[in-house]
């Protein structure tokens, strides 16, 4: 794209998500840690309490898009009209956008090249109309490929920061503390770190098994001096909740740990943002 | 790179892949689901059985190489001599080699684009001498983006098949489908599926807990009609002794599930390539 083109694209962008007060991106260097799964509850937790309708997701992984299917809003169709498309709004009052929408089949895989998957993301963040926000969340492809690296690059200076999501693992630490470096590199403020999957209760005696024995989350915290945001526990129920598309109204998650955890987080985050 | 370049690297290619009597893919459409871990303990199994310095693994994530990590040899320095670049061998008898050992430090994160990062792959492929080989594992990127299609592509028609890695929930299902398409499209024949974290014993009172409910891992077999090669359990000391750097002199490990388990996988797939 030629100079002009970018700059055109770049202020395309700024208008789109002008509108928007506060505007996360939700990282991890490492995938399968959990980072759609804590999108999605941030987002619905913004949404619950008091800004019904003024949550945007923005499902940016590009390869394995799952935010859709754990919405049960697979299939549905964005309206578009010219250069602009509509996010669909959930039930739960959260507005969303995924290149799921945009797929044939279930099995359609998105084997792009880097060049082609930067452009669908610049896409998105120029022609998506998310109208006016409290909140966008930003799902961030893992790892620090090209498309971590395409959003982050468009949104430097235009977002508040980001949310770093690991396992307590050694072996995520050491990948998510690589993503953390690479934030810092694009100026991107990192808001705190959520531990995620730091066990499970064994329903029968209680005992809580350590599922991948560690601190990472809190000792990414203390040596890179950012916030601890919390730790979740594995929940079973809620994993197939996920699976089936995830309703409130399901009575057996109301008793959920990881879900409280996962509010109180939400909470923590809003309170980082107005300060 | 001009067309004759390309033909050269590839002759390469086949001329470093060729003393090597099987190579395996791993592949996942999902990050996270273990798909390092199984290439690992499918190498350390064959090493440890009758195939000792004859396995190579390639860990070929180059934005979060881990297998260095869990096998305790980073920092080492692989010799380059020319053009040629030796693996590192592994106390266990594995030959290894990943981006990993040529970072700077812990934190380093490898910020590439497509092209890049797919240039870094080919050469690993056409430069790395493994010598003879009974079997190359190759631990492939999670998704199916640049550095997934590079080595797919660059392996078409050099490589025996590729092993899916799975999580039991239908979100991981509905992602891993997409993977195997992706696999087919580049006439990849599949070997089998592995369900892994397919669950954990409770220490205390023996309960099986479905951390992930689900069974994606027989349905994908099913569905698609592929080889089901078996379920592997969740493991906190394995879990600890890959943070920590695998060492089979552990004795907690010997009475492992997760181990025995990842043992008859292997054992299944040397079978089916002897078919």
């Amino acid at each position: 794209m030629s100079k002009v083109g970018v700059n055109l694209e770049n202020s395309k962008i700024r208008e789109k998500l002008g509108k928007i007060k506060h505007k996360i991106a939700v990282l991890s260097g490492k995938g399968g840690v959990g980072k759609s799964m804590v999108s999605l509850m941030l987002s619905l937790a913004l949404a619950k309490e008091k800004h019904r309708g003024l949550v945007g997701l923005l499902d940016a992984d590009i390869t394995g898009p799952s935010i859709p299917k754990m919405l049960n809003l697979r299939g549905r169709k964005p309206v578009v009209s010219g250069e602009t498309i509509f996010p669909i709004e959930s039930e739960q009052g959260i507005k969303v956008m995924s290149i799921d929408f945009f797929l044939r089949s279930e099995e359609t895989p998105v084997i792009w090249r880097g060049p082609l998957k930067s452009k669908a993301i610049t896409q998105f963040l120029s022609q998506v109309e998310w109208g006016e926000l409290d909140f966008l969340i930003i799902d961030l492809p893992p790892g620090t490929g090209d498309e971590a690296l395409t959003v982050a690059q468009t949104l430097q200076g235009n977002i508040d920061g980001a949310i770093i999501v690991t396992i307590p693992s050694q072996v995520s630490k050491f990948v998510v503390k690589k993503a953390i470096s690479f934030a810092r590199e694009l100026n991107i403020p990192i808001i705190g770190v959520v531990e995620n999957m730091s066990g499970i209760t064994c329903p029968k005696c209680g005992t809580f098994i350590e599922t991948f024995p560690g601190k990472a989350g809190e000792e990414i915290a203390e040596e890179l001096n950012i916030n601890f945001l919390g730790k979740v526990p594995m929940d079973p129920k809620l994993s197939k909740s996920l699976d089936e598309g995830i309703s409130f109204l399901d009575k057996d998650l109301e008793s959920s740990i990881t879900i409280k955890n996962l509010f109180e987080i939400s909470a923590k985050v809003e309170e980082l943002m107005n300060k």
